[in-house]
């Protein structure tokens, strides 16, 4: 297929991709604010993204835009004078959303805002506040039992105020105005599998995809998790109609194997491509069931839209440990993981760009093969027997109910020889496109 | 779900369900006559049912109603003047529907009239001739055995006559005049699990019902079977639109497992009902496939009618020898394995009250839980996981297509979580009733 | 069931297709010219066959009838002199449809033109060139590897010159002009399984039903693999609504288990019969999935006609080492196996003259079989459970929706015994034909 990666080059985009997920790494971002402006603004060196600012107290379906969050400073004092949190350690420590607060406490009032998680006492976990106004810090377990009794000053220089909602889209037109959506979200801080691994994925894919002929045209939405995509929906309504395909991208850099979350249709063709696709070219993988939790795709597949998209990454979140905790870095992504998601991701587009409906133009009788020179041998080249079933299967079956994967999976054959014989036909004359 | 029974309330129920038993056991019933109305006399101290006498030669469909048959003793006297046969004994004795007879014969005359079981010597058969004139005795074999040759003096103090076909029915109108229909038989004599362990339970779950909130209206019929449900079809014709979901009751305070038989239609909403239930809460169950050969959903299931109704019982007639002997007595049945049965009843109707498909009011993304104290906590209560997804579930697929027994399937949850889900959403305006 | 074969019957039914095929045996077939001719004589001894002769030149669909082939002799003479490839010993000898040729020249030129199986050295193999002008020879491999280098003399005296294709077609006429098809291949020279078995499965099978009352019409072609087909349906495409089943008969002989390839619609009325059949008298049997490669059900099965045509044979074709060899002699087919494949067909016509859909013209509630004496006992005979069930069953489903096989299928009753309880039901006017 022509689309698709080049094993050769995948070693060296998978390298790409570690590298900029750890020049995105340090940036305190939120689901508004300058850290998602500074996010986009480093992938407009790749692709060139369009960002939408949407001002708070727009209302959104049933949500509205919050206010904008800012953070410049942060951290905790003890007793004793010395920083025992601070923020410029690790964006992690701040309760993501945290309202301004300045003052002095007890340990007892201050322990009411302080977040660890005991099972991995070295770890700093993640939490937000987006939707109720609150404050608190996140430190790692072993940390917060080194804490003492006493007066401790504390310190949170953020700003939550009427500002924007920002975020980037990336359109690439095909012949069709017909679209394909990837959606990953730019909302999270220093945490690497989810989802600056989303973040290069989308983007690398993106750029492979702008040099590519294209059937279809292509939509990638770099928007904060939740509220990104009802602001996404409720602005774009009009045009929801065209999205005939769609994936939420996350997670993809983790050792993990690739799992697949059913679109709440359950079998649409998005569905049924990443199966064969996962089926075809992974080891090991897995499929699950639509569940309306999760990410965006709680959103896309809401009862009022019900889109065919689906959620392709490696582990689930929440199903390994270092979800949503400081064990999220760049460690814990690699290179080789980030190539894998990508060529699957490029064969799911492959497949898509290529899984047409034709009509036999001869279906009365098989077509004489012989005397086309479309039988035993093909420009010189010997036809295999694969070459040869695959060109009667497509002739068998195009009849307007089937498209190639559903020939591809009643034949057993792969989609590419499948693919390959309805081209050799159509350029013959013995099928056309529906 | 509010009209579940309570545990500490089925024990009693049980006992009193037995006691009802004991009360009926020695009437002798036929499919007319005056045993049908003493029995339908008793269940009024319970429940206000109406009685319906319908004339001997009425046309009901391709049936008459039969004459009516009464009997006041019966006894074969040996040729010593013993009363080796006395119907005193047991009304099982007399061949049910046995024409009067008072003659004296030999002992290989009079054998052609009796009839035993060879397999349970110690054990009366239950035999019948309704639609044949004929007289006969049922016997133990051991009895049988020790008749000796001689002149036997035969006599059945019977009468069949033109009069009526009784019936009872009792009528519970709920908020809908759509139905759920119970049928049981009471035709039989002195049998105790087939069948007034299910006149018991019928009369039982109507009591319960009638003091409960009730959506359906509830028909329960106390009909001989065969010749009483063709004749209630037929009487009732242009009302048999209105039954949505039915079950027959009988053979239900035996030991043996639960046992539900699917509507000829095999995918009734009552078909799933049950199934969920028996799944939900019985340790031991199975479920059949529907046949034509049973009891009256024969009639209900006829291609005519076509109704959704399922035979729901323990062990199936025929599949326990005491079936239509006198070991079909008052051991047989236990007030442990009525008040089982009539559990799952109730809890069956509990899912079928509210069993709704809804709308969400707020189906284009995801409606804001947080603002409307729909998440973490409602009402001071902290919201288990379970009732959050079931909240995410009923919202993401209340879109006209699933009920609720729909959405609790396909989440793998609870219909009582689904059901508390949806009656929450529905209060904060969320839902909508379809 | 009345027309199915009687066991006796079948023994020497089998050794008279045995006979059959041995006095074929020896004349050299191919897709046109005087061996079909002959063949077709042949078979005019036993059924009155109606010979086609098509012009060669007739377009027929994307196809044309070809050049018609003849041929008198064959012969490679060696250095020595000596005939060491001889048409008069096997006729699979020549490269059927070589066109003449007469000359002399070198091993090495001659090698080009010959062919042999190394794997099965004494076989000597059959090969084609219908559609590409070509010559050449067949021989075993131990008879080519004893060829020495030197001058050979290379004869084939045939001809390819405008003529005709010639086929044969039996029309029995029945009840209804809605028609059972089938079809077999009439262009292997001198090889038995494939297809002399076909030819002679046939042949008995229209001679077994000209005998016999008919619902529906049959129509028995016997034609030249693939141009034979093409060519009927080009010249039948008025007639070919009709065809409401079909079969390809082929490979009957062999000893090996019964296969059946569907249909491609694959759930066709003639696709379910045939797995009852088989399941239904068949110790040992396999079915296929359509696929587009095969056997004249390519052509029938073509998305513009879409027959229900499935495929029934013993051994698939290239599944036995045989195939396509002089192997596939008169030793390798049996008269048992011929029987038994005559049985099946046979039992196939049975099942679908009688699978009618009836309407009961008692629907609401039971029929009462009791006073039409179709209860216990019938016409002195006690009816058994299996008869009484199978009453219920036809009663029961008979709504316009099932035939007699689905009802067989539900009911998991034998299709004879549901068939005898339709008729009986028929006659007494409790069903009417749909």
């Amino acid at each position: 297929m022509t689309t698709s990666l080049k094993a050769d080059d995948t070693v060296q985009l998978g390298e790409e991709m570690h590298r900029l997920i750890s020049e995105l790494y340090p940036i305190c971002r939120s689901i508004t604010g300058d850290g998602v402006r500074k996010t986009l603004h480093i992938l407009q060196q790749l692709i060139p993204i369009e960002v939408h600012e949407v001002p708070s107290g727009t209302p959104v379906f049933d949500w509205t835009v919050p206010k904008e969050w800012n953070i410049r400073d942060a951290y905790v004092l003890a007793p004793t004078g010395e920083r025992v949190i601070d923020f410029k350690q690790s964006n992690l420590h701040v309760l993501n959303y945290s309202i301004p607060v300045h003052q002095r406490m007890s340990f007892s009032e201050l322990k009411e805002h302080l977040f660890s998680i005991p099972e991995y006492p070295d770890w700093i976990p993640y939490r937000t506040s987006y939707y109720k106004e609150s404050w608190g810090f996140c430190l790692a377990h072993n940390s917060l039992c080194k804490l003492v009794e006493g007066e401790y000053e504390v310190c949170i220089d953020s700003s939550l105020e009427n500002g924007y909602l920002t975020y980037g889209e990336y359109y690439l037109p095909g012949k069709t105005d017909e679209e394909v959506l990837f959606s990953c979200h730019i909302c999270h801080p220093s945490l690497c599998n989810d989802n600056l691994s989303g973040i290069a994925l989308a983007t690398f894919l993106a750029k492979h995809l702008s040099s590519q002929p294209r059937y279809y045209s292509y939509r990638f939405l770099f928007i904060p998790g939740t509220i990104g995509s009802i602001t996404w929906l409720c602005l774009n309504e009009d045009k929801i109609h065209r999205v005939k395909h769609g994936l939420v991208i996350s997670g993809v850099g983790d050792p993990g194997k690739m799992t697949y979350k059913k679109s709440r249709r359950s079998n649409a063709e998005i569905d049924k491509v990443v199966a064969y696709v996962l089926n075809n070219i992974s080891e090991n993988y897995q499929i699950e069931e639509f569940s309306p939790y999760g990410y965006d795709e709680r959103q896309y597949c809401s009862p009022g839209f019900n889109l065919p998209v689906g959620r392709l990454t490696r582990t689930p979140f929440g199903q390994y440990p270092e979800y949503h905790t400081s064990a999220d870095d760049l460690k814990f992504v690699n290179s080789n993981a980030l190539a894998q998601s990508l060529v699957v991701y490029a064969a799911v587009v492959d497949v898509l760009e290529h899984n047409f409906k034709y009509l036999s133009t001869s279906p009365k009788c098989e077509p004489q093969l012989g005397r086309r020179g479309l039988y035993g041998n093909l420009g010189g080249q010997k036809l295999t027997k694969a070459d040869e079933m695959a060109m009667l299967w497509v002739l068998n079956l195009s009849d307007g109910d089937y498209n190639l994967l559903d020939i591809t999976e009643r034949s057993g054959l792969e989609f590419a020889v499948i693919n390959k014989a309805a081209n050799t036909l159509f350029k013959s004359g013995l099928l056309k496109k529906l």
